[in-house]
């Protein structure tokens, strides 16, 4: 059977992504496409890269589109509460690639965004939508919040090792470079081509809200409370994020039990693969996989963990669209690219 | 069915594309990776963003090769007459993505490149595989000439107004500017990004080797010889061709009849597209598609044409795929992309 | 003695370079910064790159505005006339970077702008300010319409060929690639990385006004009238313009001959160089060089002419800067890099 | 009076930047230029950017070369002792570009580069030459081993934290992200284009020469053993280290103390700057400063710099050339650009 997909917020780079993935899909048909700014105009006028290009752009109010299976919101910070909402009513499986519903208590919401979350009591019932973690609630469940793009490169390498307790849980440095895309398509002075190009900087620093989802991500699988740092920074190129990530071993541990435990963790994941040497945003631009490679210093006990992933792909659109497999029981790759593109 | 395909040249960027578009399209396997200073390296050391990384790249012998349905050859220039011969004795389809095959006489040939032609009685017989005008042909061939990337872009806008006689057939102008990958995969000087980033520059001026072959294939349609200046510059991306072209109307022509022959040309056409504006290479980088827009200046009679395509894609492998597609009687967009990526 | 400088429109990328050029100038001290939306806010914040950060930019009346000796003006289109006019009244020498004053005649200017001039009896008295053309005229000038920088690109090569009767004044083609800066600073979505980056399109095409600058430039010096086709393009990268144009040998004019014509015409000059091979924007790149090559086609008596200047530079800050110092009787070079930056 | 100047390792990045500060340097003029492979070329073939292109290039044996007063060593880690050795026993004053002299026993120089050091008495003697922490010593040598890139943007920001003991010795995380530049010029497949643009990656993990040169700088000033972990990071720019830091507060020490002790320590430095948000390596390229920026997480202590310089000017060839400045009693700053180029 083919499911009925509809996309909110297909205008920005995610939405893009997502509709060029769902028109790839074979067991999926886009049903409505929503957007705020750009509804009234063709999808050739915003997206010129995708074909069907004559087709329109509606109003992201779900109560103007049709009845749909399965709902993709692509939506900015704080949108899309409401509408998840209202298609969860009209009976859509809904998954949100916005962070209204990463966080799991109403504290730890108003601690990273500074305001009362709409639905409170919704916090505890969304599912954390990373397949490798999660894929059996995610089976189960009708609300799905996609993790964030930084959120995917960190929790993949670090969650192993935390649950594990190979590594202490504090102490630990996130230190992210991202494509400029990851800062969404909006027009500003400082996403100008003058102003990025040919350089690199440092953005958010100590007060991304990408560090509490990970803390709370993390503490779901950690035994003891999870502290980190994390430094995001923007890097001259359109996509991917390499993550390089600073922990301290455990008494005892050695870097063959690192090596070890990331491996058992995803030796079998179809979209998580431990590399020799360490990855290159390249290697994964285009499709859906991450690469991690592992490190250790003896003399300090340092443990260094480096991932690389699309962030438009593992870090948003291909890792909702994953979800959503998983969701309508469907092969979780059904639809998502393994090979990427390079150069 | 499923064809067993074998890919001669794997380790270079159109290589790795033609892996990438046989690993995805549903009738075809590969069954065969040759390569040169590669053989004997698995595919993932060579192209690590591709899946099936433990896959060996064997020789670029075909007497090694087991037998297959249909090679591509991807191989330097020069290099792919002897194996094409051979693969062709075996039995087996031939797509040369090479020069070797492309002009149609052992004059232009020797014109051409300086040396005379191995199989000079070869020239005629080969397809030059622009589906887009030698369909027909290409369908009831074992052995095709697939056009280079620049000749691409050129002659899909003018073959239509040559061949209705609209323009002028001399006193043309083809001014191209390439992304890096169009110089392949070697290493040199000139192409490390010190060299290359954040510069522009021409090169081969007057002496390029598609100038020949663009002459070549617009006399197949043309009433009169055609002359054309062709100059290639060199521009800091990855992939893209934008090409702009300037001719001179035929007495009494307008830019509305010019206009409507190219329209009526490629209205049906799934990988070629006239769009109004003027196109940019990011609305084609990743798909098989070639755009079009046409310009014309009343004062000056000045008709001027302007195209973008991938040339990794619609100007080498993607165009190597369609005709091996109508080769083997497929639907000619099987397993092609029809939607790019951006950014 | 040190000559006191004023520039308007200090904001942009043009008022930044000639901050940088006027603060690096052993005769020059800039005695007012005037902007537009910037005035109030300090250097530092707009420019960060330049030392003094504690300046302040104020207005860009010229009536608040301290006596000075010489005053750059580097405003938008129609922007420069009202206050050029000012400061001349106050007794400044004025070079304008802007489009307001380079035509010649009203109607040349309603018919390039749609709009009449504030000023029709000033247009014949501006001197463009093209110093290897005009440098007598700039001498004895207060008022210099400083070039635009694909006409600067342009009209070098073109001018002795013109003047010399070498080449055919009809049916010229100028083709130009520009890096992003010569789009301004003004912020805009098809300026943003994601859709500058990777790729390369044409835009304003048959409609950019530097065409009717061209004609004008080259018609003071050619016997015939001027008639050319322009088409530029936008490529990834920050700065540089390289420009290959396409004209008709004279009848009997060999390819000796232009090289003769270019070498004898720029052989002294301090800033233009004709190169074997073809140029690349990177060897001008931060320099007030213009560097030019020739090609020769005998088979179509085709002239191919390359040239690369760095737009900021030689096409607007620099060379305005070099305008000044002839007008006020300095050595020509004085304060102006004639080494560039590379990588 | 004017200073004879020789350059070897002329054909390089730091070889073509030391040329072009030299040539603008008011008391120096360029009396010999070095080079290996590039001997007997003329310097336009190997850096077209820069003026008198028709000087050549000549050996890099300092017996063929004429008596000088300083010499520049841009030569690869290995090649400089001897050269340096000869040059001084001819009475020059020798500033090395390259690693050869950086270490201070021969047993940390065979730690880091596993061979002997063939003039291990001279380890001792040489200077480090970073301004701002060895300015006095740099006056009275005749020898100064010029810092590398990645250390010169670790130490600024440390070196006074580690004197005041306000942070920890150890723990401390490095990671740097740089312009491909600092790679160098030689020609390899992973400094290619199509290799570089659009990814980032991490290199040489745990095992970058820079780490010991960065231990031992700060022991130098450390009352503790520094020990850190370093990570450099390429990013597809050409110019441009950024370098963020993470290291423990002591004790009771505040974020309003760190901020203090690093005003006090740059606040009449010439080329370095304490800034408000985070540098961006842009405000830096093309100038002869450093950025720094101070962060402090209260919850767990940690103290973020953020540094920025342009890795071939105060990373390379511009501190150099202050440290020649002060060696031959010159004002520091002499021909060294204050102010960079953006975009």
């Amino acid at each position: 059977m083919t499911y009925r997909i509809a996309i909110f917020g297909s205008s920005g780079y995610a939405g893009g992504e997502l509709i060029r993935l769902v028109d790839g899909h074979p067991d999926f048909e886009i049903a409505y496409l929503g957007a705020h700014t750009a509804a009234g105009r063709t999808l050739g006028s915003v997206h010129p890269h995708l074909r069907g290009g004559e087709r329109m752009l509606e109003s992201n109010d779900p109560a103007v589109a049709p009845s749909v299976d399965l709902a993709f919101l692509a939506l900015p910070h704080g949108a899309s509460a409401e509408p998840a909402m209202a298609l969860l009513d009209q009976g859509a499986k809904v998954v949100d690639l916005g962070s209204d519903f990463r966080l799991d208590t109403p504290e730890r919401y108003a601690d990273a965004y500074g305001v009362r979350h709409p639905y409170p009591e919704e916090l505890g019932r969304w599912v954390y939508g990373l397949p490798e973690l999660h894929r059996e609630a995610i089976a189960t469940t009708d609300r799905v919040a996609s993790p964030g793009c930084y959120p995917t490169s960190a929790i993949l390498p670090l969650a192993p090792l935390m649950a594990g307790m190979l590594i202490e849980s504090t102490g630990i440095v996130v230190d992210s470079m991202s494509g400029v895309s990851g800062a969404g398509r909006g027009v500003s002075a400082v996403l100008q081509f003058g102003a990025v190009d040919e350089s690199a900087k440092a953005y958010k620093v100590l007060a991304h809200r990408h560090r509490p989802e990970m803390e709370r991500a993390l503490d779901d699988v950690a035994v003891d409370l999870v502290r980190l740092v994390f430094t995001p920074h923007l890097v001259p190129m359109q996509r991917g994020i390499l993550t390089t990530i600073y922990a301290r071993a455990s008494e005892g541990v050695t870097g063959d039990d690192i090596g070890a435990a990331l491996d058992a963790a995803y030796r079998d994941e179809p979209f998580v693969a431990i590399v020799d040497g360490s990855p290159e945003t390249r290697w994964v631009v285009g499709s859906n996989r991450a690469l991690i490679s592992v490190h250790f210093e003896d003399r300090s006990g340092t443990v260094v963990l480096i991932s690389a992933i699309d962030n438009l792909i593992k870090g948003a659109s291909g890792q909702a669209v994953q979800a959503a497999n998983i969701m309508l029981g469907l092969a979780e790759t059904t639809g998502l690219p393994q090979e990427g593109w390079m150069p």
